[in-house]
């Protein structure tokens, strides 16, 4: 089924306004901020699964799926605190990351784009590609050559160019020079993201109800932001939901939003959680903006905390990578301080992609 | 919500018949033939997800779970026949044997086994880990040393020791040597093994109802064996249920079943199908007499067949292994003789855990 709404619109908060079936924006054309989507929404889940259950919550449906969406939800009690792990590795190309890229791609291909292009130290690439193939759009992705071996072969398996790049920011310089008219996907600016992660929180809220907190890894911020927005909108709708608490977490080497709202650097490296590596989130003080004003707070983790909760994780039987293990090496320091508490732990990418990276962790001290 | 059925018996055409609840036998006690598990059915499903939603036509529910089963269904038009296409491959530990291992590690730890041994060629050796590390079992797997290294490295991660052997046969002996006390899964034995892949037809019948065709791998032959008691058992229970034509699977390297069905060895290799190398499946007599009493037949493929499949697989956006690719070789070879039909394709194994031999194969020719 697809629901494609007339009435929606970029907007910004500098004024900026057009209707989004006119023209894609990765960022505002007046004042260059990452833009938003405005159209309208209902809480009526339709029939069946997936991210079109939710269409009267979203500005459109993925057209073709692959079967991302309603992951499992396994509930966990240790005790002290009642967990839900929300298995988003089991998206079809092994991350959360297919929900935004499954709304991003449906988008592309309506307004008529042939190409596509992305810069990511992963994940992303890998759902890109995916999407991107599936709507018979060509696919390059710039990534650092840093990036894991088998997210590199993953995107040429699913038909798409990999780019290596010294670093991430030239990924991201480089994707800009050779946009032509292609659609550059920019998930860290792209608000079809966040709307792709606020779906997690619709299924959570249909099988469980609302949690009490909310763990989370920042990166670009897109899951922050996505599972933010998604009670948020719930709460506007539905009588009775309160926002839950959140905390988000940053790896030591790189933490600019613990930076922003603490004031000050704190040390460690953290190169093990390389999905969240992000220097510069194009979303900052929306995310800093967020955090301050609901008094959430950040966290930081590093490759020693990974290991640990990877370890941990893996013999709970959840086969996840680095990145994903930050939220429970989080939980395991600070579940004391959280007594009789329902607890939501999204685990967001697969482990199975980084075997590699797994086995040298584990034989080497990081 | 446990449920466990007071009234299941292990039975044996020879005539042995005892409360499974009593004692595990891996094979006949009487005989040394593989085993059946009686008792009562009705297909009534229960609320939520997962295997427990068929509790009713289960001897027992998992006790606990990783969210294994409720996978995905994609639906896909050629422009010849209507494609089901079920995501095994996105059960948590990557394959459709968690169906089985959730239950027969369910069952093995309400008798209070406290260890677990096993002989595989991979999926089922990462998938019993998880389930027995989920129970606090002790968990040894024994496999030939040319099994994908991904898988290896998964199940120590996963909490599991790993013993390699010179080849699959040698495996089987060695487990034999090493009870003791411990739970032999025996999957390629265990009915429990077809009760599980059974599921998949339940979750198929609610979402979307009976397909024409159905198209299996055979290695030992539980899932054949599972999808085909799967639409016997719905026939048996429900009104104008047509079980479907099935078209079995082998590669060339490994065709038990082909010869015994047809009398003679086709030639050619197919090592890239590594996951249904089995040369003496324990319920070949009984894949046979289902086979020729139906009327089905046997397909085979080579490493070429696999190679083109598993490529095209990918860029339709499939992420699954050699092995699970059998089934569309064999699709795309005969898909002009089955017009306007729908066709059941299950995806049996993730292609996450054996990117090393897409990557190898995709650059040597085979």
């Amino acid at each position: 089924m697809i629901v494609l709404k007339k009435d929606i619109y970029w907007s910004c908060n500098c004024g900026f306004r057009e209707n989004a079936w006119l023209s894609y924006y990765w960022k505002c054309p007046v004042c260059g901020k990452p833009l938003n989507l405005d159209y309208e929404k209902r809480f009526e889940p339709v029939g069946g699964r997936g991210l079109a259950r939710y269409s009267n919550m979203l500005p459109f449906s993925p057209i073709k799926t692959r079967g991302e969406g309603s992951t499992p939800l396994v509930f966990y009690e240790d005790g002290i605190n009642k967990i839900l792990f929300k298995l988003e590795y089991l998206n079809p190309s092994g991350s959360f990351k297919d929900r935004g890229s499954s709304l991003a791609l449906t988008y592309a291909y309506s307004l008529g784009y042939k190409s596509v292009v992305e810069d990511t130290s992963g994940n992303t690439g890998v759902s890109v590609a995916l999407y991107s193939k599936l709507y018979g759009m060509k696919c390059s992705i710039y990534m650092p050559k840093t990036a894991p071996r088998g997210k590199k072969i993953l995107i040429k398996a699913l038909g798409g160019s990999v780019i290596e790049t010294e670093n991430r920011e030239e990924a991201a310089l480089k994707v800009a020079e050779s946009l032509n008219n292609s659609f550059y996907v920019a998930h860290t600016w792209n608000p079809i993201y966040i709307l792709g992660a606020s779906t997690i929180v619709y299924e959570i809220y249909e099988e469980f109800g609302v949690p009490d907190v909310v763990l989370t890894p920042i990166g670009s911020g897109g899951l922050f932001l996505g599972l933010h927005m998604g009670f948020r909108n719930l709460s506007l709708i539905e009588n009775n939901i309160r926002i839950p608490y959140f905390i988000a977490i940053q790896g030591c080497s790189v933490q600019p939003v613990y930076e922003m709202i603490y004031g000050y650097r704190a040390c460690g490296e953290s190169w093990l959680a390389d999905g969240i590596m992000v220097v510069k989130p194009p979303r900052l003080d929306e995310i800093v903006n967020v955090i301050s004003t609901n008094r959430f707070r950040v966290e930081l983790v590093n490759n020693d905390d990974v290991l640990n909760a990877l370890r941990e994780l893996h013999e709970m039987g959840f086969i996840v990578e680095p990145t994903s293990a930050t939220v429970w090496a989080v939980y395991r320091r600070i579940r004391g301080d959280l007594r009789n508490k329902t607890i939501l732990i999204p685990l967001t990418g697969s482990g199975l992609k980084t075997l590699d990276v797994w086995e040298a962790a584990s034989r080497s001290p990081t």
